[in-house]
C-alpha cells in the first residue's frame, strides 16, 4: 500500500473480532442482534455481518436503507430515526422489496403512513427514555396511546414495541454513569412493554448505543439492540470506556509535511475534511482530533504515549508529542491518526482500504 | 425545488456579488487576486470567478490542482500548502500541463524538487507570520536564507517570493484584533522583501485570509491576496465580522421530523455529516451549529431571532426557538440552516443546487 495522501485503512480482522463479540453477548443474553450500519455504511463490511449470521440490519436513512436494502440485499431493515414524512416516494419504492420498519413519535405521522405508504411496514414508537433529543417522554402515556391506537387503526400497520436511543451515555464521566443510564432506560422500557402487553400483545423493547451495550452485563427486559459504532470504535469510545484502545479497527494514514522541533510539532496533511472537527478532552483538559501511531505493513502501533492531534484545519492538522518522538519523524513519513469519532471520518473518507489492499465501499460514495 | 432530504442550496447572485466585491477591492488597492478555492471547490463556480475576469487560482491540495488545472482548464494555480513530498507523481502529471506554483518550508523539500519534478515551477517561501500553524518563523533568516539558496540551485524553480496565512484572524474577538494582525503580517512581509529584494530582485508578498482580507482598507506592502470563504461567507464570517449575514451565500434545506413544544426544539433531518461539527459561541456563551432561515422559491429570509442549531448528532440537528416560531412549524416543514463553516458543509454535502434548479458540481464528487 503507497500511501499519497490521508487514506483510511481497515483492520479486518478487529473489525471482524468486534462483531463477534458484541454478536456473542447479545446471544449470551438471549437479546435480537440488530447492528446499526450507520457507522460503516459498507456493503462490504455488511457482507462480514453477514458471514457471521447477522440477519436483520438497522440504519439512518432511508437513503441508507435503499443501499442496504436495493444494493446490499438485507431484507429486514430498522429507520431508526422519526420518520421523514417527505421521504414518502422512497419509502413506497424501499417497502415494496424490504421488510421495513419505521419510527414514529405523532399520531399525524401514522395517520400519514396509513394513507400514502401504501404497503406494509412494522412500526415503532420512540421513546424519549432521558436523552431529551426527541421522541414521546416515557411519561406522556396520553400521547403514547394516541400513536398506538393509531397503528392500530392502520392494516398497513404493525406496531412492534418501543425504541430508545440513550444518547446520554456519550456525555457519562465513568463506566458507572454509563450503566445507571443503561438501567434506566431498561426500566422505563420494561415499564412500557408491562403497561401495554394487555391492550397490544407481544411488544419489542430496542435499545441503541454502543457505551451501554459494550459495557453493560444485564439486558433484562430489552429484546433486541441495535449499536453501531463498536463495528470499529474510536478515540471516544476509548476515553468513554466503551474499549481497550487495540479494538479501535480503522486508522487514517497521513503525510507528515513539516516538522517544528522547536514546538514539538508536526504539520500532517489529514483535517477536517479527513478527520471532522469532532474532539474529545484529555484528562489534562486539552483538546484531542485524534490519537498518533505508527502504521506496518499489516496493523498499527500502540498510541504514541503524550502524541496528540491538537487542532485540524480544512485539510491539514497539528501532531503535539513529546520531542522524543517528534525527533524521529521527518516530512516525507507516514503515521497514523485514531479518529475521534469513526462515523464521521468513515463518511469523510467514503471508504476504506484493508492491509491486504481490498478497496471497501462506503455509501457516501454513491450520493 | 422539491426537498425531501438535506439539500445544499446555493444563491448565484449573493455567489456572485461576493465575488466581484472582493475582486473590485483587489483591483482598487492594486493587488493581484488569486482566490483560493478550497471553499467551493466546483468547476461551475471557477467559471464565475473567470467570467469575473480571474486568471490565477489559490487551491489546498495537489487533487485540487489537477481538478482545476485538467478539469477546469486553469493555467496558473498556486497550491497553498508546504509541499508533500510523496505527491511527486501526481505533481508532475499536473505540472506539465498548468503553471504551477508551490509552497516549500524547508531546504530539504527544495533539493527533492529539483531532482525529482522534472518541469518547471514556482515557489514561494511559507512564512509563520504569527499564527504558528506552519511555515518558516519570519525571525529565523537563516532557514530562509537557506531555502532562498537552494531554490536558486534549482534550474527548473523560480523564486517568486513570501506566503503567509494569518489563520489567527479567526480567533479574533474583534475588527481591530483581525486588522491588527493583518497590520502585522503585512509589516512581517514586506520587511522580508526587502531585505531579499537586493539579491532575489522582484519577489511577491502573498497573504490569504478572508477575515483579513474582507475588513482591511490597506494593502500595503501586499502583492497578491488569496481570500477563498468569501466566496459564500458562513455563521462564522458574519460573528468575526467579516460580512454582513445577507452576504452568506449557501443555506442548507432541511425537513423537520419532530416538534417539542415544551422545551421550544425542533428535531430536523440535518446534521454533523451534512453541517460538520464546527460551532460558535454566541453572545450568551451557548454553542451555535447554525442559524435559522426560512426558504422562499428565490431565497431565504434573515436568520430568524433566537433560533439556532444547538446541537447535532450524525444525520440530525436540534433547533432551538422562542415558542412564538416553534409553534408556526409542523413536522414535514422545511427550513434552511446556514452553516457555521461553508468550506466544511460544501464539502460534505459535495454539490450544491442553485434557486434555477442548476446542479452544481463539487470536487469531492470525484474522489
Amino acid at each position: 500500500m503507497i500511501i499519497t495522501h490521508p487514506t483510511l485503512i481497515l483492520d479486518k480482522e478487529k473489525c471482524c473480532s468486534n462483531i463477534r463479540w458484541m454478536l456473542d453477548k447479545a446471544t449470551q443474553h438471549n437479546v435480537k442482534f440488530r447492528p446499526h450500519f450507520k457507522t460503516h455504511q459498507s456493503i462490504v463490511v455488511g457482507e462480514w455481518f453477514r458471514e457471521a449470521g447477522v440477519k436483520s440490519i438497522t440504519v439512518s436513512s432511508m437513503r441508507m436503507a435503499e443501499y442496504f436494502g436495493l444494493m446490499g440485499g438485507w431484507e429486514d431493515i430498522t429507520v431508526a430515526v422519526s420518520y421523514n414524512i417527505l421521504d414518502i416516494e422512497r419509502t413506497r419504492h424501499v417497502a415494496s422489496q424490504v421488510r421495513l420498519n419505521l419510527v414514529v413519535e405523532s399520531p399525524d405521522t401514522v395517520v400519514f403512513l396509513k394513507k400514502n405508504l401504501k404497503c406494509d411496514a412494522g412500526i415503532f414508537i420512540k421513546i424519549d427514555a432521558g436523552y431529551h433529543r426527541t421522541g414521546i417522554l416515557h411519561t406522556d402515556t396520553a400521547k403514547i396511546d394516541a400513536v398506538a391506537n393509531e397503528i392500530c387503526n392502520a392494516s398497513n400497520l404493525e406496531f412492534k414495541g418501543f425504541l430508545a436511543h440513550s444518547g446520554h451515555t456519550y456525555q457519562a464521566k465513568s463506566k458507572e454513569e454509563i450503566l445507571t443510564i443503561h438501567n434506566e432506560s431498561k426500566q422505563i422500557l420494561s415499564a412500557l412493554k408491562d403497561r401495554y402487553r394487555s391492550s397490544f400483545g407481544t411488544l419489542e423493547n430496542s435499545i441503541g448505543d454502543t457505551p451501554g451495550c459494550s459495557v453493560a452485563d444485564n439486558f433484562g427486559g430489552i429484546d433486541e439492540i441495535r449499536p453501531g459504532n463498536f463495528v470499529f470504535y474510536d478515540v471516544m469510545q476509548h476515553y468513554l470506556g466503551s474499549c481497550s484502545v487495540d479494538r479501535i479497527a480503522l486508522v487514517l494514514a497521513c503525510p507528515v509535511i513539516a516538522r517544528h522541533q522547536e514546538r514539538n510539532e508536526l504539520v500532517i496533511y489529514g483535517g477536517a475534511v479527513h478527520l471532522s472537527k469532532e474532539f474529545v478532552f484529555n484528562s489534562d483538559g486539552e483538546k484531542i482530533f485524534g490519537l498518533v501511531t505508527l502504521i506496518s505493513h499489516n496493523g498499527w502501533s500502540e498510541p504514541v504515549a503524550g502524541a496528540y492531534i491538537k487542532s485540524v484545519s480544512q485539510e491539514h492538522g497539528i501532531i503535539k508529542a513529546p520531542s522524543e518522538f517528534i525527533n524521529t519523524i521527518n516530512a516525507g513519513d507516514v503515521v497514523g491518526i485514531l479518529p475521534v469519532h469513526s462515523c464521521l471520518t468513515a463518511n469523510l473518507m467514503k471508504g476504506y482500504i484493508t492491509f491486504d489492499d481490498q478497496q471497501v465501499d462506503h455509501l457516501s460514495r454513491h450520493c
